[in-house]
């Protein structure tokens, strides 16, 4: 075995004594910063251009993000002109505010003052890392070195601010200790205390720390006791803002980025569908349709998820995985046989209760709140059961099967499935229905046929059937009487060879196809040897839909027996 | 703004309180249980075949699992008849135990206990859902007619392996409160007791007690409270090993297994890569490398994790994200200048210091312990910093550029990004750097040259130079002598119009194109208008290849001029 594993070191927890994080639960939503066109940009094989850009910025606005981090402005001329022209022409809505990053250097921090010239309101956010690791192999500094980073930036950031007041720029600052959770927690205090003080952030006017998971690099209720901790012994704390940025290297982005919620974050900055360095952000759409499900506000729309879902991948060049929660194209899908009768009794139970919650199983969220469709719910294979077929003979093709029904084509549709070893479409359901019902004239098939109806004087109706049946290529004339069309037939029919069968069930309704209306009729008897059947007629004329329906169901007992 | 979320019933946490699992570690691995081949096969479009049920079993032997539920042979013949194929074909080492699905249904188990004849060790999987929304719209049953369901069941179970003693078979069993996060938690454990009791499970021969979270309802914190409330609470605890299935509706499936180990939990069911219904279950391999990058032993090998993708992805016709932790194709890449930066530096650290620990940044684990490579780590694109293109031309083609030499070939490398707004791949970044230095002629080239050496009584080296250099077409002898072949040289040709630049440093290294050894030779001379520029000379010979060098960057300032 493998034993590689000896060389990593494990992440050291914070001694925490008290923690008060997991009594807590999220009521409302936090404030969203987008870092779509910035963190998950850098992430790209082919970075966003100006069009991609744009594109994606007036989508996270319909989406109402307020924060959006636009770019790095300092890094490359690339950046530098999509900045201006978001500013220049007019992309960014007066509620809006944009986001530019910086590290800690001089001459870049005044680069980004020069590309933000004319914004209405803007984050000027500036980082250094300050992770025991970074600072052992990248910087090769002691705390004091990397303080004395932070505390210049926050400095020349707080004279080049002066200078722009009364231009109608809004300034605000974020700064970020990047690599957060792989500090120690009191040195991040002390960075982020000295730069409060440097910068001058005030209650009225906070300053905006960022929290970065970097690199994730511990079980999320770790980083939880990590934030609760810092936040308990920073001293400038009212005058700070507390923001995270979880990365998703350990699968855990979005439990990391719910669990700081409980210890004390009001912000998130993440990205849509959580793009962004290696294994990505933490996803806006998750974190917030997980809120939703809970029946909290989230305070974004993705009502039309599949356009917002076509606008990234175009943008981007991604793929939103098919098991995306919320969005990918598996994930409102049930192909096992169990799951397909418990929704589509839940979803029964929505109509009959008229209950004002969403109380369907198997679906955590109403497909049609994001802007998806019932339909691909329940998708047949050989995993699904008998109620599957009938779901979407229903959902699909409005035809009702009675419930006695669902286990005979379900075997129809099992045995097919068995036989393909690949998923069933609806229209292949719909084909195996027809050819096993509809299509099936052997032996017997109607030629010609009457009714007449009339009150006798008891006012009972009296019906009376003639017709012309044809068994195996020769004809037979019949005649009968009953109480109704199928009772007359019936009878009429129990003279020929086919006499034995019983009359079991009996159902009917109306199937629209397109502008017009067709009855369908399932007939179901008990044959002579004892075996229940269905047949099914269908007919813009309710008897002949039930003629056919009984003749269907002999044929299919003659053929079987 | 949409209004849909006041549907949504929110979650009701357990009242805790007093909570021990957010104080603990995980120190060691669980059992792992897979159930690739049941619950994700029953989420796929196109159900596995034969072969492919076959390819992955062995594969996920291979990988170390010992658990693997193979199916649920009672609901199609498909199921059945690759179970019957792993049990006759001998696929099933000793020390691998199947596991069979059932719903807790008398005729369905019987049909299981058909399917297992002949194996030597089974779990015997039985489950009925027991959650208050599936109770109320598909049960219609209070909780003693779901009591009874599992309990009838355990009985039959119970009887049925009476009969299979002294067969060979070793039988254990396992039951499942389907939808247990969805469950009261007092309900869970009062079912879950009968069941213990019914079956007759003791400390040494203990049951499964597997408690799903089927659909994801919940933050993790609040799973992990169910679970250890549940703990506390049972009366048969003994006699239970404690297992989790937790599904990924809300992305937190791994943080919920990680939370659920701190609560309890010492087995956990999932799936490679977390394929499984709507957005699939826990990724068995997130879980374990997440331990391996604690320095914990996840007992499970993916030391060639491509190979393992590619049986999956075969077997099951879904792709692997590239953004999946540990596993994605953009996963162990930084396009982000500054990461790179931190990357190269932290692999220089390792080398230099020879540490016993993996101390990288922006790595959380050393690719080639998964079969990655280093090189795709760093891409080149418009995000990208000066040390990348650096890091490519080292890594790929054994160029070492001195330090001071990284930010001018970034720049021609960041220009090339800017234009073409794409990624520029290892053999673009060549060409770029082929262009710049290597075909760069003009205005001076060397025509033919002699060296004359010979040691002084001095006992210093004396060289003596003498050449024809070619400038715009017109040759010119020139001689110069100096204590070494470039201060020669560079004597030579200061008598031409090229005198004003001065040489500012060099260096040169030897580098290996298949079995043949060139030398490349960095020169960096100041031009006369005061101007930093480095020049590249390749050459068999050494000296031939630092005055190729000196020329180089001569014909490189005065183009620039």
């Amino acid at each position: 075995m493998n034993q590689g594993f000896k060389k990593y070191i494990p992440f050291r927890p914070e001694v925490m004594l008290t923690r008060d994080w997991p009594s807590r639960v999220v009521t409302r939503a936090p404030v969203w910063c987008s870092v779509d066109l910035r963190d998950g940009n850098q992430a790209l094989v082919d970075p966003m251009g100006m069009e991609a850009k744009l594109a994606m910025f007036k989508t996270l606005v319909e989406i109402g993000i307020k924060e959006i981090e636009v770019g790095f402005p300092s890094s490359s001329e690339t950046e530098y002109e999509i900045i201006r022209e978001l500013i220049e022409g007019g992309h960014i809505p007066d509620d809006v505010t944009i986001q530019v990053l910086v590290q800690a250097r001089p001459e870049l921090i005044e680069k980004t003052f020069e590309a933000i010239q004319g914004a209405k309101n803007v984050i000027v956010h500036f980082y250094n890392s300050t992770s025991t690791l970074q600072r052992k192999v990248v910087f090769r500094s002691d705390m004091d070195g990397i303080v004395d980073i932070a505390v210049n930036a926050a400095r020349l950031i707080r004279e080049l601010s002066k200078k722009m007041e009364g231009s109608g720029t809004n300034l605000r600052f974020e700064y970020s200790p990047e690599s957060f959770s792989g500090t120690e927690m009191d040195n991040a205090v002390l960075i982020c205390q000295r730069v409060i003080e440097e910068i001058g952030a005030t209650p009225e006017n906070k300053i905006i720390l960022n929290l970065p998971s970097t690199v994730e690099g511990s079980m999320p209720n770790l980083y939880a006791d990590q934030l609760e901790y810092f936040c308990k012994r920073l001293p400038g704390i009212g005058s700070a803002v507390i923001s995270v940025h979880p990365h998703n290297d350990r699968g855990t982005a979005v439990a990391t980025a719910e669990l700081a919620l409980l210890a004390g974050a009001e912000r998130i900055e993440g990205t849509l569908f959580g793009n962004g360095e290696r294994t990505g952000n933490v996803d806006l759409v998750t974190l917030a349709m997980n809120m939703y499900s809970q029946g909290i506000d989230p305070g974004l729309d993705f009502s039309d998820i599949n356009r917002i879902r076509d606008v990234y991948e175009k943008a981007t060049g991604m793929r939103v995985h098919e098991r995306h929660p919320y969005v990918g194209a598996l994930v409102f899908t049930a192909f096992s046989g169990s799951h397909q009768d418990a929704i589509s009794k839940g979803m029964s139970y929505m109509v009959s209760s008229s209950t004002p919650f969403w109380e369907v199983p198997y679906l955590p969220i109403d497909p049609a709140d994001v802007g998806r469709q019932y339909e691909p719910v329940i998708r047949i294979n050989n995993q699904s059961g008998k109620g599957g077929a009938a779901f979407i003979m229903q959902t699909n093709f409005g035809f009702d099967l009675p419930k006695a029904m669902h286990p005979e084509f379900g075997a129809v549709v099992k045995t097919e499935c068995d036989r393909t070893g690949t998923e069933l479409p609806p229209e292949e359901i719909f084909r195996l229905f027809q050819q096993e019902y509809i299509d099936i004239k052997e032996p017997y098939s109607l030629i010609r046929h009457k009714f007449q109806e009339e009150n006798g004087e008891t006012g009972e109706p009296h019906v009376v059937f003639s017709g012309t049946i044809c068994y195996s290529g020769k004809n037979f004339e019949v005649t009968g009487e009953g109480n109704g069309p199928i009772d007359a037939f019936f009878n009429a029919v129990g003279g020929m060879r086919i006499s034995g069968f019983k009359f079991l069930s009996y159902s009917e309704h109306a199937v629209s196809t397109g502008s017009d209306s067709m009855a369908v009729a399932y007939i179901q008897l008990l044959s002579p040897a004892g075996v229940p059947v269905f047949g099914v007629g269908i007919s813009h004329n309710i008897n002949l839909a039930s003629i056919r329906g009984v003749l269907c169901a002999i044929n299919r007992a003659v053929k079987k027996a």
